[in-house]
């Protein structure tokens, strides 16, 4: 058991760094004191040491040194120390027993592995801080430990994570966030000067129709009607962008539906991982194909993750 | 009839600008006299009349003014003068009747009408620029004005034309080379370092069986295997973008044999209108689900098409 009761836990994926300074209670409890946003790894141009020691300076300067622990992309190749992928199944309480520590100005970092798996089309799939958040899940809600559960981790790349008696089987990855950030931010689609504006959900309801009632998943056919809906004045540029989404999280949806690794049916327990809105997103389209699901709030899941390693350390 | 026997053709699309010196001899057929390339309509910030007397200078210096015919994306909503569309089902021999004239340095340019279907799902679909090229084929082919055929246009935007007795009746949008470049200069699936080389073919083909022989036309999720098949090294970075491409373009032709505008059997002809690259590309991926297909080069169609409307105008 470690003594100190204050750590510094980071979750630095592909796009956002999130940092926290994390307090334990005698009861085990995790107190969050403070936190701070920062670069994804694409964006730091490879001065990782420098971009976490920034954010982390405000803390480190009235605490002193802490334990820190690393999850994400940044553990991958793309990252700054890489950590070996752990072959599925896998108990995601074990996560500690691979990870890679090193030293960065004094602090004993912990890098965390990632997780690796073959699916039935021989194709690999890997992911890097999905099962650290689905640990921290798991020991939220202990009633998952026995069971089959399919648990949906939407964000830059989704996560459909298969978990059966605790453990991690297999999972798939859709790359729908980024995707619509390209196609948003980058395409013909959504003209540069669109304004900011309220998401339209009924807009974001004719996306997901359109992708989840397709009979060939026509994804790449159904993605130009974000262009012709506006042209024929049947969409404003906001209400384009909320379609544009429901399109791409139809089609993640239906992909989930159909694949051979699991069954996802009327009665398939589905729990939704991820941020208010993505969470909001992916229920309704789930709930349009008839699936019961429920939502977990994402940092919660990441909070508990790093809290149960920290104890264990 | 035309007394010149000089004019301009400009095929000007999204990504780039194709302007032709053109002659026609005593027996109506076309010599390519000379031709320049320029940025595409989204890269000329507005500059639209700056960057067309730019690229047609030398030969108005030389011979004076000339009829100029311009079709593409620059008669759009995004473009220069707009230009209506036609709603199918059309006789492409017609675009000259729609086509808007003006005048721009003593020149007079005739801007050619868009098509516009409505497809079975109630959404409209919409091209500028490849209607010319059918019309083009058409006239070199003339086989084909009777009975049925489907077109396949690759480039930024795929279009699949449905052609019954030398009128297009439908057609269907696959965001397909636009998608490809997003993803391989702008996201985490190559790297920015990967170094210029030999197309792959082999790996461009696994790709396409990846998205070809899915059940759920998971483009979303298979687009991923991009990234993974490198991780475990299966793929170098110049591999993977053939993989890619690979990916794409089965699920494009994967969402074209089931679409239900058309039956796309064994048996029905399939001519691919393109690039020489495009061409041997979306051949491979037609063969591979049993379609016998034909190719026709683009640039011949684009003249052929210019050449029929100059001489009818």
């Amino acid at each position: 058991m470690t003594t100190s009761t204050l750590f510094i836990a980071v979750d630095w994926g592909t796009s956002h760094l999130r940092a926290y300074l994390c307090k334990v209670g005698e009861g085990s409890e995790l107190t969050l004191i403070d936190q701070c946003d920062g670069p994804g790894v694409v964006k730091v141009n490879q001065h990782f040491q420098q971009t976490l020691i920034h954010a982390i300076t405000p803390w480190t300067a009235q605490y002193g040194v802490l334990p820190i622990y690393i999850a994400g992309q940044i553990t991958s190749t793309i990252g700054w120390h890489e950590t070996p992928y752990l072959e599925c199944p896998i108990n995601p309480e074990g996560l500690l027993d691979a990870a890679v520590s090193f030293e960065c100005e004094g602090h004993t970092i912990n890098a965390l592995p990632g997780t690796k798996c073959t699916l039935q089309n021989t194709l690999i799939d890997v992911m890097r801080g999905e099962e650290l958040q689905i640990l921290g899940f798991l020991k939220q809600n202990e009633q998952y430990q026995t069971g089959k559960i399919l648990l949906c981790l939407p964000g830059t790349h989704t996560k459909w994570v298969l978990i059966n008696n605790g453990k991690i089987i297999c999972f798939k990855t859709a790359m729908t966030g980024e995707l619509y950030d390209l196609l948003c931010h980058q395409s013909v689609l959504i003209p540069d000067d669109c304004a900011e504006g309220e998401f339209d959900w009924q807009a974001f309801e004719q996306g997901c129709d359109l992708t989840l009632g397709s009979d060939s998943g026509n994804l790449a056919h159904g993605i130009f009607s974000v262009r012709t809906r506006q042209l024929s004045k049947e969409l404003t540029p906001v209400q384009a962008k909320a379609y544009l989404s429901g399109v791409l999280i139809g089609s993640d949806v239906r992909a989930a539906r159909y694949a051979s690794e699991w069954q996802l049916l009327s009665n398939t327990q589905v729990v939704v991982i991820g941020t208010k809105q993505l969470n909001t997103c992916f229920t309704k389209a789930l709930t349009k194909i008839g699936v019961q699901c429920s939502e977990f709030d994402i940092k919660s899941a990441t909070l508990s993750g790093f809290n149960y390693l920290y104890q264990s350390a």
